[in-house]
């Protein structure tokens, strides 16, 4: 069994977290990213979300390697939706039960932290390395880095490199690459609400913010420092609210003040923040297949999702999990192999996640404050709570279990098919506690064994 | 009106064509190709399909600027698909009226007009010029060329470059820029039947002939040399028939004389060229926008298809015929917005015939041969014969009409749902001649009223 130097492309939360695993393997690990370190000059992103939620995906993977204790002190737990109504008025709604929360953390704390342990651990870090070029006949990187154009050969490469991954572009001219990249028709504005002037959390730091307005919506996750940090969703044009027709302090106020008025109240520097930070777009890529020769795509690099599952980096962390696994179960001697058995097993899992990360934005943005939605989501807790194994509701099996991404898709379409004939009943309303709740349970056994 | 410097990637077939229209509004065009001068050196296409069916849109855009009549002499009319079945019997199936022919032509010679064409207008030809990056905020390409790279300001750019567009690569880079590509499952290879001995066409040479064998099938295109260029459909990998699974002459041989025995009788070079000749890919490109500034994209860079409908080439001189009217329409100093209005009015098509082209494999290699499909092809063209504007078959709408395939496309979708119904009738093989057609007619009236 030889060992070989891994090369990872990417120095971010996935690229990290997969050099870790690969470290404590044994092996010999280096990380190339593209911007300069992080430690020494300020932590910036260019339009990337600053604020994450990580579920038990990205906790089961950290737990993995021990990290678990040490990144919960940065993370807060946030048990449920406050939904914010135009009249100031909330709503709480569970994301699960009493104990299940999705965790907040801010991504410059966090990659530092995994950057760190990876170097502890032997990692080696070499930053202003931007891949120009990967040749998989002879396994050759060029890097452009301030002392000129670097070629490199590197026998295994992962690219956890992001969405807008140079690997991936390598591999795109390569034939028989299927490719898609699709932006949505909104883009997003990050903003913030600061502590108070107490210095205490503006509102309920244990819930993630949402003020849902049918076509845009804004949200807000807590950060340690008892600030939120508010990401507005907007159409980049149209006929109504939308980025294009926000040019000036009077619209943008005009837009908070109709929407958004008891957020705007909180929010002292809307408009000197709104008009510098950066209006980014939401990417969806889909590609196959991830593995050419010795090199592979994991992360955002090979499947970047819209964040409205919050799955985006959990996802990233259960490919590591996953990868990992293989590796320990097939060795280290026959990277192809390993790299085709993983895509083989995970493509269909991440199809899904795409999948639910784009329909779910239609419902944070709309049907989080429809009655008839909430009441649904009543009869679904409750259901889950007589029978909870026969009945887990598509968010708790996506955010709060390890099912496959696609068996959860395919679970939850057979509910939605099953909740459709429930609420069309005309008095749910009234009736929803007294239903046979296990006729409903029959009709979800009879449709799995179809 | 200024008159600025047009520049051109791609001297293939769109890229001339594009080059003649502009050069007759009296524009400044050059032409730039990453190939040497075909005139120089042998025409080689590395896996491009050497034989296309030029049909009626290709001959519109072609008749425009006077080309209609030279092109003539190098096109052969194919009037009906002839199909091949197992045991050396033939069906011929016409593919509209008895004048309505598909035209054979060779792309070698048929560019090499295009191009002595437009140099004779005074069109600029670069050659051993390949686009390696295009900068559009300051519209400037940079050229790898024979004596090094060169950079060069292009106010206006049009790519005609192709499936792999240099162009399209960057402007996939920008933001916002939606893209597919897609490899179907199966390969291609050319071959051929030669000439015979005697110097005659071993079959007959105005037809499309097809040997359709459900999953994988065989077509043969004749040439003004008397030989056919025949086209050799496979899965790439499978279980049955596939490239996967040919490795030696002996399992060649085996698959010719199985499928296509009396092809196999009139290939005397098979072995040869099978083993010679490169297996290609087949790839289907949408994206979206096709315009960065002033630089847009036509036919192939923007919507690459499969050829399964024999519409790429005419498709891409319909851009050129389009774009042409938009430029006639709105003058030439104002490019972004007639590029901005080619690509609105454009795109719904591009798709329609992207999709139909996927459609018509299935056609191609399995339903031709079903009697039940020959039947309700017949019924169609009898309604076609009996109310020539009331129904037009899809084939006719597509090949010898120029409406907007949009627009083909969904009459197309209507036709079949009503044809579906027609077939569901069990004594329609005894009386399908017996049919109320003018009952059809008024069910596609109301669908259409819809």
């Amino acid at each position: 069994m030889k060992t070989e130097e891994i090369s990872i492309l990417g120095a971010g939360l996935i690229g990290s977290l997969m050099s870790i695993y690969l470290r404590r393997q044994g092996l010999d690990v280096s990380v190339y990213d593209k911007r300069p370190d992080k430690r020494k000059t300020p932590y910036t992103e260019g339009g990337r979300s600053i604020n994450m939620a990580l579920s038990h995906r990205g906790w089961k993977s950290l737990d993995k390697v021990g990290l678990k204790e040490k990144v919960l002190p940065l993370a807060i737990p946030m048990y449920g939706r406050k939904i914010h109504d135009e009249h100031g008025g909330t709503t709480f709604s569970p994301y699960g039960t009493k104990e299940q929360a999705i965790y907040s953390i801010s991504r410059g704390r966090f990659n530092q932290l995994l950057a760190e342990e990876a170097e502890s651990l032997g990692v080696k870090f070499f930053f202003d390395h931007k891949c120009l070029n990967t040749d998989f006949r002879t396994q050759e990187i060029t890097f452009e880095t301030p002392e000129g154009e670097k070629k490199m050969e590197a026998p295994v490469i992962i690219g956890a490199d992001g969405a807008y991954s140079s690997l991936r572009m390598s591999m795109q001219k390569q034939i028989r690459f299927n490719y898609k990249q699709e932006y949505i028709s909104h883009g997003y504005k990050e903003l913030t609400i600061p502590a108070t002037a107490s210095g205490d959390f503006a509102m309920d730091p244990n819930a993630l913010h949402i003020w849902p307005r049918g076509k845009f919506m804004l949200i807000a996750l807590p950060n340690p420092d008892k600030s939120f940090t508010c990401t507005l969703f907007l159409p980049f044009e149209g006929t109504k609210v939308c980025f294009a027709k926000i040019t000036e302090e009077r619209d943008l106020v005009s837009v908070f003040k109709s929407y958004f008025e008891d957020a705007y109240q909180l929010m002292p520097n809307l408009t000197e923040e709104y008009f510098r930070n950066p209006t980014s777009s939401l990417i969806n890529v889909e590609c196959y297949p991830w593995v050419q020769g010795q090199s592979i795509l994991i992360g955002d690099a090979s499947h970047a999702m819209v964040p409205f599952y919050g799955q985006g980096m959990n996802c990233g962390f259960e490919d590591c999990f996953i990868l990992n696994g293989l590796i320990e179960k097939y060795g280290k001697s026959s990277w192809d192999m390993v790299f085709e058995k993983f895509q083989k097993i995970r493509k269909d899992d991440t199809d899904a996640i795409c999948q639910l990360a784009m329909e779910n934005f239609v419902e944070m943005r709309d049907s989080v404050s429809d009655p008839r939605f909430i009441l649904r989501k009543k009869i679904e807790a409750k259901l889950h709570q007589l029978y909870p194994n026969d009945w887990v509701p598509l968010y708790t099996m996506v955010t709060f279990s390890d099912m496959g991404y696609a068996e959860a898709y395919a679970l939850g379409k057979l509910q939605e098919a099953i909740m459709d004939k429930v609420m069309a009943n005309p008095l749910i309303t009234e009736n929803w506690d007294k239903l046979d709740y296990e006729d409903i349970i029959n009709q979800m056994d009879s449709a799995k064994a179809v």
